[in-house]
């Protein structure tokens, strides 16, 4: 099977759907722009969605459900939010269906026409900022600290499993405060959280900082983001936390009445990250021969694979293998004991490469006899011989020890990708050979930002927090700049 | 605040929407016919989720998602499927909006019409078969057994909070099986699993049935289901598990080779259950002063309550509240300690109350210094004054309790309301005066049984499994009849 994939060198993006497609992960459906997120591909993000929440709960949050729909008029209420989100979205206009009367099935009722157009949600600021407004009275009622898992819809026009669908499922907080300041430190707090669990359980390193106007969130003071880097050099956007400001509360008239008595405008904030974090995770460390997946997150942790020599000690290498899976399952791993007749252990062995199970452990006749079994872990595909004496500690070890394997080696890889340049030949030289984020001086303005993005479809991906100060000259226009940004081609 | 509660004996259905709203776990939104699930609400949701979901795992299901979306086409292609399920749904027709050129808003773009149009599901067979289509060849890929997490959208005309909403959230099993037996005994499994559940989680107790082919899901060969009985007399449909058959194979073309090398159609499944299950809970078990929710799905099972005089002993009841908290977080129990300044004990008793949390511990400086505290249970409303001394322990114990109790209280209710009717007297008598489930015998057609609800509003709730059999003659028609049936009105 590891044979179809085509090769990073050969076709990156081909590379990253035949992984897609046949690590089981996702699906094409009949519906355009949709996908079908298959078991092990869900599992992926269920074991997501449970560090996710788990961390929010942890930081006072709670979860709640609002409307799939939202009324039409109610995006245009926020200048900017409805310029970013209500252009290519699903619109339902109709509630029923009849025979058709002259017998093709199914057609839409005309009589059945909503008085208002309902949209399926591309984010949900409006409906909840209206809802927020019957919840919120006094100071008392502060702050709101609501997130929702939900699916959303952007009618994208191009599409790719994961990275871009018209449908898919993300979570989005929701936050209201009666200062600034608290609204200013939930959204670092969250991005916070975001960095913290890419990282972590993800072992992929991020930067955080700061997006540029252009690149905001629509209706945001502040968008916060974490850019990590795929293995092609190009960027990916991982997860983003805004300061919304008082905008959707000046939008839909949520006023709070203070301590002293007086009535303001509450202080949002909304934060999100989606199913796109699985295309990161796949981009960041899989390689030729499959998926790689850190071990906090696979969906199977370890599989246990019998090598029989037809019947010879088929019932003691069974009851070893058993033996070993029920010692790793008293640690908690995630462990599997593939004895299925139909399948040979050379196959096995190159489907479990393919789907990333983080380590695999081999065990014959001849092993049973030495009171040893063959360990490989799929990152460095090494191979060792190891004593069955201790063998579960010895694999819990070793779990936590690809798991930072991996996160220390995309962060070498990384670190060699960020890249200081002087004047624009450096940079188009840089962006086309190399890859990678780019440290370069620019002028500030929206308008320079335009033209290099035209001239070589990178963008400022942040301008990372805590940003050291250095005066210098913008690369494209030359005029003076007070700090370094990162620039980078994008997913 | 619970003197605002509507009671029960004065107006049933408005006591239930009291319940809803000011226990916090709903409210209605923007939108017509959707609702919004509060936090707390919600919590009771994840609780659900999370049994089930440990339920469907160790029966050996996984997770998957399917588009949100279904080509009006595929509606068509079962055909007693489209006349249950094509009616009454959320029709997209565009994919854009732009801006009013007479300035208005935002107005649908006619340009961007979808060449099909697309139905928000109403539930994903359709879709679901199609795509299994793709994924079964051989016996060997079989039996498929997946669940699926999800909001569907049904535009029902008469909406109420939980019990009928136009969109509500559930999940939904979709398994594809090589044997009409082995999917006659997984929809039997999975009815099973859902009133064990029910039975041991809810505390409401359920009759096991199967519905008359007038009440069987649209597509379906057989509908098992299980049957509540609310506090007013009237029956709930739990939850329900089909037999699907060769129904959806044959409409979406899904054959297997079997093992002796020949093409066949695949056998089906599908179960569901939802957001309705919150509504069942609230009406099971709750009375005029607010919820009671039964310990092993409340959000929150014990709260601790401070009662000062003033700052007398105030740390010191602090100090001790914090370590009886830290003793049932330790045994695994949801206890919050409401130290809150702003609320006097009162309140907060009347709160936890209404929100029905099952055990309050009140704490004072007279407690303090006989070394006891105050234990009251939500459901009889026994208040008891028990030693600090093994005070964990104790409210472990009564947490069981609670939870049995509740249960054996909802089955003795439902126990005294089955009836056994002899004539069409005596039933519409039943109905009108004690309600409940009513077992009479019925000739088993159609007709009569749509007469009889035209008649009563009552319908065949199910026929239970292992229904003995008694010869006997139809109520309303006086025609043969081979078994009783449970008719009942219902939500």
């Amino acid at each position: 099977m590891s044979k179809e994939i085509t090769s990073r060198a050969q076709d990156y993006a081909q590379w990253y759907n035949d992984l897609v497609i046949k690590g089981g992960l996702a699906d094409y459906s009949a519906v355009r722009g949709c996908m079908v997120i298959k078991p092990y591909g869900f599992a992926l993000w269920e074991n997501m969605q449970a560090g996710l929440d788990r961390m929010f709960k942890d930081t006072g949050h709670v979860n709640a459900y609002f409307p799939l729909f939202i009324p039409k008029s109610f995006l245009s209420k926020e200048a900017a939010h409805v310029e970013g989100f209500a252009k290519e979205c699903a619109v339902v206009t109709h509630y029923r269906l009849k025979n058709d009367p002259n017998g093709g099935g199914v057609v839409v009722d005309p009589e059945a026409k909503l008085e208002e157009e309902l949209i399926i949600r591309p984010t949900s600021e409006t409906i909840i900022w209206n809802t927020y407004k019957d919840w919120i009275q006094s100071y008392r009622d502060l702050p709101l600290l609501i997130n929702q898992w939900c699916n959303v819809v952007r009618w994208e026009m191009r599409t790719r499993l994961f990275l871009r669908t018209a449908e898919f499922l993300w979570q989005e907080g929701h936050t209201a405060h009666s200062t600034k300041e608290e609204a200013v430190a939930e959204a670092e707090k969250m991005l916070d959280v975001y960095a913290t669990f890419v990282e972590e359980f993800m072992a992929v390193p991020v930067i955080r900082g700061i997006k540029t106007i252009s690149e905001r969130f629509a209706g945001a003071e502040d968008t916060y983001c974490i850019e990590a880097l795929m293995q092609d050099g190009k960027a990916l956007q991982a997860g983003t936390s805004h300061f919304l400001g008082q905008n959707f509360a000046k939008a839909f008239d949520v006023k709070f009445l203070n301590k002293e008595n007086q009535l303001e405008h509450v202080w949002a904030t909304s934060w999100g990250v989606s199913t796109r974090l699985v295309g990161a995770l796949v981009m960041a460390h899989s390689d030729d021969q499959g998926l790689i997946l850190p071990p906090k997150i696979a969906p199977l942790q370890v599989v246990i694979v019998p090598v029989y020599k037809g019947d010879e000690k088929k019932a003691e290498i069974n009851a070893k293998a058993k033996e070993i899976m029920n010692q790793l399952k008293n640690l908690g791993v995630r462990v599997k004991f593939d004895d299925n007749d139909n399948n040979r252990p050379g196959w096995k062995f190159a489907e479990y490469e393919m789907k990333g199970v983080p380590v695999r452990l081999a065990l014959g006749a001849r092993d049973m006899e030495k009171n040893v079994i063959e360990v490989a872990r799929r990152d460095t595909k090494e191979k060792k011989v190891v004593s069955l004496d201790g063998i579960a500690q010895y694999v819990e070890g070793l779990l936590l020890d690809i798991q930072h394997g991996l996160f220390n080696k995309a962060k070498a890889y990384r670190d060699a990708h960020i890249t200081q340049a002087s004047n624009w030949d450096e940079f188009e030289k840089l962006l086309d050979e190399k890859g990678g984020f780019i440290s370069a001086h620019w002028d500030g303005t929206a308008e320079t930002e335009a033209t290099i993005k035209e001239k070589t479809k990178a963008t400022v991906r942040c301008i990372p927090l805590n940003n050291p100060k250095e005066d210098g000259k913008c690369i494209l226009t030359g005029k003076p700049s007070t700090q370094r940004v990162l620039f980078a081609r994008a997913y």
